[in-house]
């Protein structure tokens, strides 16, 4: 029996290994021997702690989906396009919900898949995740949702999938900070808890206080990253990237290029999503287009000027180039200038890479805040840059200048069809509301999802087990095993048989 | 001469070998002149053989493309989209086919790209495949249109590219089976009559029994898996899997999720992309987008069930997270609620990697029935899934629920335009008879196709030549080389010479 | 300090190196203590030069992005899309423009990342100079738009956004014949050069020339191609390929054919994004679409063809396979029948492959024309086909044909709206002077272009600087480094520190 952990052991990434090193194999051998002995006699010990600890996520994940379905059988209905009358979506939002589907599902799985040995997890843990916020984000929002509160069913279309995909953001966007650090059970947990309070936080910021977050850049990017830091400080785990100091491959630097260019290929699609009418829209493409343009040219030149030699560094690129369409995000429909967002852009460039450089290294030392994707410089201070730039925003412009589309933006203001008697101080007011708000809720969700997850019955990363074996069933690089692996594992098994009977 | 052949064996992966390990080259050397002695005075005899072996596949590929424009330029026009009463493309259809575009060209090739040693060959055969079976199959279809029966000619357009894209599909699927044991030659050729078998049944399917395939899971899905399963029993090839055992880089699985992610993400467009009116495509794509979502959590909880660990399987999460898409391709545009199409995608998830943990093995030990891509469990089975559901769904939604659009997806239901006389009861018994129909072509289809492969003048895999030689001119591994091998073959070519002159 | 110069030299590849070589690390120790004593005394005279060196890329792009702002704060406004009566963009423009914008900045970006060393230089730079021409380009168009001329202002809206992006693939095919041999700051000053240049080209061809270009292959492919040819002779640094002789990775080339499919899969849109009326935009939509599918199947097949043993060329398939896109662009919207795409494509191809396989090597050789990613063959040659092939369109095809939409494709024929009074002879002869006009500019620009970047006060690749170092800061290969080299170089700094102390 014990031999089989010493397969299990032989993880997808050492089978890379042993094939260029001729040595590992026998010392593997070996120190599957020596094992051998020690663990004798506690196997029935821990066999009853296993089950528990091996098939919670399971077991997890099938009570999540039931519920899911269950409630979608009694209240979810689809809408009906011909009789709805919202814009007809093919012509208007199907390709910008596709867009922002790729961004979810591709570019944010890639993105973080830089780290050697949690590249594969990153991409597919990004796939379970989504998969199970979309349903419950729907779910949720449903609940919340006018329909829901007069006819007691709430429907879905392609605006609710748009929603339920930027919900995904959130929860990604957390999972940048904790990846490798946090087991798959863990992580499920923790897409209930922030979804739950980053869904009801959107629905105040939105339907309550009437606050412009177009792009979202408050309730997504800056929720999604506090809530992960705090999270982070509670879990207090050791941070993975000391662990992977040679751990990087050429290549990953490649396929995580891939997940910054889709995001940022795709970014004005993402802010653009949810806009209405079209010259509101047209402005959140057109902003974010620009921003991200400026933001790059900021990335090089400053990454470059802090850097000794003039050098670019990588996490930069693959970073602080995002961080044009984050700060630009929660006015992209508001900004009128062309060269405002320029100057959105510059001012997210800058400050991003100031902050990888500079304070990241100060909150890793002195703080124990570890961010395995550098996704506060990233996401949170452009988040809340977005969201001072969008109080600034609602104060200097002439509030005339909109137009018809005044009302779309900020509904409350004074003389529009919700009969408000907003102006551009009260409502820079509750853009400052908002965003309060939105990051008290994120650091104490955080904090409090922190402590929970560090439950001792819930798989934890790195924690050994009882008898001094490393928790092998919950270490993410365990997590994953290809069909080879299946296959070595059958015939060493098999050998140590044969070894046993001659 | 005998001296160049020592050269081409060294392929592209050699290369990365070589760099490694020291030895290698000398070793390289020492083969080359052993074989040296053998083979001099066969090179007459060879040489014959071998103009008809290495050059079938240009000649081949020549002939087909010559027919193609040939019959293009006789009977094929392009549609007026001005005068046509056809919907407008570019609002509507255009980003769906370039949705479906992206998953046939860049998603089913990563998807394959998870070998070793078949990598590039996966991408570029399937860019290949795609070039020809969209040309061969737009004639195909042509001719059997209502246009070319009226008018003589036949035209093509937006729709027409969709419906040729999804014809690639069904090859590229039968690809998935047969990759690493298939000659480019046998590929054209295997191309060429299961486009011939596929579009017909579609034809008959779709246009004489008025079957609802929305999707086209059976006509693509179900009858691409089945031929392939057939013609590799035929085939009899050893399983490349074997040959592959420590093929396997860490990267090739992130490169193949490039594939299943551009699958899962646009896997909505492809089950929405011919449904009609607004209503259908719109419930198509819902359903395809909850479907995938429950199908992936499933996966992921499945595939922890069934490890001894509780891990994850890559071969699973590659595969298995798209089969919701599958099994709700048929009635996409048929399901009226979201929780019955998340119950689809749980089956879906559930059945496939069952498929992948107790049915393959067991095909594969017993039956010797190959299959590289593990397709039988990916579009296989979820495609029979999604026959039998099309079935159960004609027989139990009440036909006044569909509105008007009833004559869309049922054409021939009572009190329609084309005065049919069907009810639910005989809807699916046609349906049952699309989905015999479907299952016994691909199969009798397979096996045909299986034993004309066989043929001996066709480029064959790992057939060894009659002078004990392998057939180096056929090999996968040898059918593509770099810059770099030309370089470094005729460097190697001019050294022997210089070596054999002093 | 002397010590710094070897921890630089440890560039990312070179980690992943070192983890498998176990004397290297040994080595690169011996050769530091080596070096320290050469060089102590000659710090001083360096420091002073290498301000300039070091900081010169930021500086300019500094300057260059304040500029752009400035002037786009001063004259830049957003159209109005609510008063434009352009169409409404979200329908027919946004879609396509996506297709176009993953192109540029993913597409050419993976496209080029096919060397081992320059991989992430590739597609990075990419990103750098994409983002700068994008903003450079809409600041020069808009100086040259009517709306400039009559207001003193100029808007930007979607098009303007596609226009923008197709600049940027001027610059970038530039980049791929010089990638590897040309610094960033070298990039950012070729980008400003040549977008002037072809901005003012594509005005004269378009604007005053009224030349149909419609894909515009000659403004885009075949401009950016010859101005990098030139650009390259007169550059006259040793040819990248040489010294990556064993330096490209298995992956590589998996990367690549993300590059070449998503081109592949999107050149449809490409060609059409511009196009107008409807019935102009579908055919170039289907003339393109059918182009790349014959010039795909003729690419394998030449391939095959001209390798003694039948085998592919993965340098063809990556490149050739495109050639059908490039050569029906001038008269995408223009070919009337599906046949003579299909034969602009086999023509495409096999001119392209045998471009690589015959004409690149004697360029190289006896010509010193350097081509680092084989751009000649894919843009360069294809460009002029399609340059060509519009003449012979614009002579043989019947102007009644077009309809209405005649005057959209030749707006000067005779009795339309702009009073033009040419006919087919005439139109054609201007399609020739177009040609002329846009290959002269290139290659005097080029070779200007050239010229300027030779000088010494720009960071060069691989000069040695005046001690006899190689000029590590501006090499492109150390360009880039991860976090993980940041940790490296510290800790070596300070084992090194600890050992002269002790």
């Amino acid at each position: 029996m014990a031999v089989e952990i010493s397969g299990d052991r032989r993880n997808e990434n050492s089978i890379d290994y042993l094939t260029n090193c001729d040595g590992a194999m026998e010392m593997e051998e070996e120190r599957m021997k020596a094992r051998k002995g020690k663990e004798e006699g506690k196997d029935e010990e821990r066999r009853e702690n296993d089950v528990l600890q091996r098939r919670q996520f399971s077991l997890m994940a099938a009570v999540f989906q039931l519920i899911f379905i269950g409630i979608l059988w009694v209240f979810g209905r689809y809408i009906d396009p011909l009789d709805d009358n919202r814009r007809v979506y093919a012509s208007t939002d199907y390709p910008l919900f596709q867009d922002v589907h790729l961004m979810i599902f591709v570019g944010f799985g890639f993105l973080m898949a830089f780290l050697k040995r949690y590249g594969f997890s990153a991409v597919s843990v990004n796939l379970l995740l989504s998969s199970f916020v979309v349903q419950y984000s729907m779910v949720l929002r449903g609940f919340l949702s006018k329909k829901f509160h007069d006819t007691g069913f709430f429907t879905i279309g392609i605006p609710e999938m748009i929603s339920a995909d930027s919900s995904c953001a959130v929860v990604l966007i957390t999972m940048g900070v904790l990846l490798g650090r946090v087991t798959p059970s863990q992580f499920i947990l923790l897409a209930f808890f922030e979804t739950s309070m980053s869904v009801l936080v959107e629905h105040i910021v939105f339907n309550i206080l009437h606050v412009n977050d177009g792009g979202r850049s408050l309730v997504v990017h800056a929720f999604g990253a506090y809530f992960g830091l705090a999270a982070s400080i509670v879990g207090q785990k050791r941070n993975v990237m000391e662990m992977d100091e040679e751990g990087r491959y050429h290549h990953s630097d490649l396929f995580s290029m891939i997940g910054t260019l889709l995001l940022w290929v795709f970014f004005p699609s993402f802010n653009a999503a949810i806009q209405e009418p079209e010259d509101a829209r047209h402005r959140a493409i057109m902003n974010t287009y620009l921003a991200m343009a400026s933001s790059t040219v900021t990335t090089f030149l400053v990454s470059s000027l802090v850097d000794r030699l003039g050098r670019f560094n990588m996490i930069h690129i693959q970073s602080s180039t995002l961080a044009g369409g984050v700060a630009i995000g929660s006015s992209a429909n508001a900004v009128l200038y062309p060269a405002h967002a320029l100057l959105v852009g510059v001012l997210a460039g800058l400050i991003s890479v100031l902050g990888h450089a500079f304070l990241s290294p100060i909150l890793e030392r002195h703080f124990k805040l570890y961010d395995t994707c550098g996704v506060h410089n990233l996401h949170g201070i452009p988040g809340v840059v977005s969201g001072i730039l969008s109080i600034l925003f609602a104060l200097v412009y002439d509030s005339q200048s909109y137009g018809k589309t005044l009302y779309h933006i900020y509904p409350y203001y004074k003389d529009g069809p919700m009969q408000g008697n907003r102006d551009n101080h009260s409502q820079a007011l509750y853009q400052l509301a908002g965003m309060a708000i939105v990051l008290t809720t994120a650091i104490v969700g955080g904090l409090l999802t922190g402590l929970i997850l560090r439950a001792k019955t819930l798989n934890q990363v790195d924690d050994p087990v009882p008898h001094g074996e490393t928790n092998y069933y919950a270490q993410s690089e365990f997590n994953f095993l290809s069909k080879y692996q299946h296959a070595q594992e059958q015939e060493m098994q098999e050998r140590q048989r044969l070894q046993q009977v001659y």
